[in-house]
């Protein structure tokens, strides 16, 4: 179908749109939807602004008062009208009763059992509905975390990582703190408010004693859920009193431990460990989903992020360095616990993009295996 | 005095035309200038294409045919006019001349001798002459090399590294080759072609077998000198032969050892060593000036870059790295041998950069101390 506007302009529109909710949506993805008359001139932008509100397309469609403005128009959404009635009704179904002449959406529902479902529904009422042919890659990364959830069933998991442009988180005395500028540090609180659970390692918390809560301007009220890799339970009694425990009601808080552990009124999640004695993560990423964590953000420390990377259970790096160099020597490195045997297994990054924020580098890339991998078949 | 246009702009295109001059100028700086007639408008823009060649003052004025819209004219150069008649004719005394109604320059030249010189002749004349007074930094970037050369009496030093996103230049067992992709090498050979010189260690030497030399469409003729730091002397019998002495004529390939040693045809420094067994850099560093190597380009290893990073006697980081991560526990990274025993001790960087090169991050700053660290008292 020949439309009367650019598609790929209407669509970078409606991704755009769609960013506005994030850190509100989970475990939904992130949608937006432009609508445009029958001669291509733009009607509204809509877009999904929290768990439970307006989908993108109806949120777009209220904003249109003269409903005969829709008459032979034209709607491009970022991701597969929904087929069926959840928390709010069905998409497709509002979508068919319309006078449109076209429906072009972005990503098809990546679950197999709807996939198509939604776009089969507006087909079939005599709406020409097709699947955007442009460049996929933005639209995958707008609802990468949802499609993880849905294609590996386990929550997506981030790398989060602030060193000097040599790569040292700290150096081997423990001195580390405040690396990057302020400017990188109100950007990492927006990475955690669009995540739903920070996770640290036990030798984190009990050296940096970290809040591990959300403190930036656009998310006054975000409750975060905190996670501590804790294997044999050390933490129990240091966790009350700590900032973790000042700073998030008990429920928010997740310490997992290979047997189960009673930590008063906080969450215990237990996970079985490999021969190397640590968390078997395909399981644990797994079990997330059960407690509500859709996605992770792992904040560190070294060994942490060392265990996703060579159980190759992550997806996105997000890399914070400063224009410093500590050299290796007393340095302590973000990938210091891993290592390859020779150049092909090295982890392959993907959809690499960078920008200066402040004086230091932001560096954000996906795992080239991310939504790949097959689970591990333990 | 109100001049008649936005001096930032011209200043600006004053800065993007002296580029064209890059790899063809040293030991000059690059200079660009556009003239504007008395309402503003741009009348010429010119650069400094060559050494020998017009300085780009005369450049500019020379692609003016109609001289009489000189009258009422403005200038603005990025660099102080010269006083002085040197490979080319005094621009100051040129300059002093013409019924211009104004020059601005960028910078001072840096030699204090003659600093100063080029625009008290230009005033004299009755031209208003100023220094411009707005961001300096990428006018003194423009010129880095030539201003080192000046103010520390050294070779420009810059080091070069190619590695994996965590700073990885190779594994252990030494496989490295093509970590980066080919955009990132085409660029990494356009840094080689505006330096004068290549630096390798002995064993970088010994392993890779480098040829060290230009590959670029832009520069089909470009000649460069290689420079092997080599304290004892051992590649005396295998340099020729090897890629380099194919790719070099004997007398650009530079051999540095601590005792004076014969290498047939080709240039042998002596520098002395510190008690590590390192070479002196600063001494190196102003000796090149005696071999006409005024800007070094210094390609590892992780010995050779630890070592300029030790001493502080470096100016500038290129650093490309693959969207790939290696991990340290099998990787030599880059700053392997350079360690600092806390924060304050840190390498600074200033001016830093980054863009995307193909899917490779290329990153560059300068050491915050270029320019202003003392010469070594020894």
């Amino acid at each position: 179908m020949n439309l009367p506007f650019d598609i790929d302009r209407a669509m970078e529109l409606a991704i755009n749109e769609a960013r506005r909710g994030a850190g509100f949506v989970s475990p939904n993805p992130l949608v937006g939807c432009v609508i445009l008359d029958s001669k291509g001139e733009e009607l509204s932008r809509g877009f999904h602004p929290k768990l439970g509100k307006d989908h993108a397309e109806v949120d777009a469609l209220k904003k249109i008062k003269d409903k005969k403005l829709l008459e032979g128009a034209h709607m491009v959404v970022t991701l597969e009208p929904c087929a069926h009635d959840g928390r709010t009704p069905s998409c497709a179904n509002a979508i068919k009763e319309l006078p449109l002449a076209s429906v072009t959406y972005g990503l098809l529902d990546p679950n197999p059992l709807t996939a198509g479902k939604g776009a089969q529904i507006i087909s079939a009422s005599g709406i020409h509905c097709q699947e955007y042919l442009g460049d996929k890659i933005p639209l995958e990364e707008l609802a990468e975390q949802f499609l993880i959830n849905q294609r590996m069933d386990r929550a997506f998991i981030s790398l989060k990582v602030a060193s000097s442009i040599d790569g040292q988180m700290a150096l081997s005395d423990g001195s580390s703190k405040w690396i990057t500028s302020e400017q990188s540090r109100a950007l990492a609180h927006h990475l955690r408010a669009t995540h739903d659970g920070i996770l640290v390692g036990r030798k984190t918390f009990e050296v940096d004693n970290p809040s591990l809560n959300v403190r930036h301007d656009e998310f006054p009220d975000k409750r975060n859920k905190v996670i501590v890799l804790d294997p044999k339970g050390k933490t129990k009694n240091l966790i009350e009193g700590s900032n973790i425990h000042k700073n998030h009601p008990p429920e928010d808080i997740f310490i997992v431990t290979e047997e189960s552990v009673e930590f008063k009124g906080m969450n215990n999640i237990t996970c079985s460990l490999d021969e190397s004695g640590t968390f078997k993560l395909s399981e644990l990423t797994n079990r997330f989903l059960e407690f509500g964590i859709h996605s992770v953000l792992v904040e560190g420390g070294a060994l942490v992020h060392s265990s996703f990377l060579l159980q190759g259970c992550w997806d996105r790096l997000h890399l914070f360095m400063a224009p410093k160099i500590f050299g290796s020597t007393n340095g302590i490195s973000w990938s210091q616990e891993f290592g390859i045997s020779n150049m092909t297994e090295a982890c392959e990054l993907s959809w690499p993009r960078s920008t200066m924020v402040g004086s230091d580098l932001y560096y954000s890339a996906r795992n080239l295996m991310a939504g790949k991998n097959q689970e591990s078949s333990d």
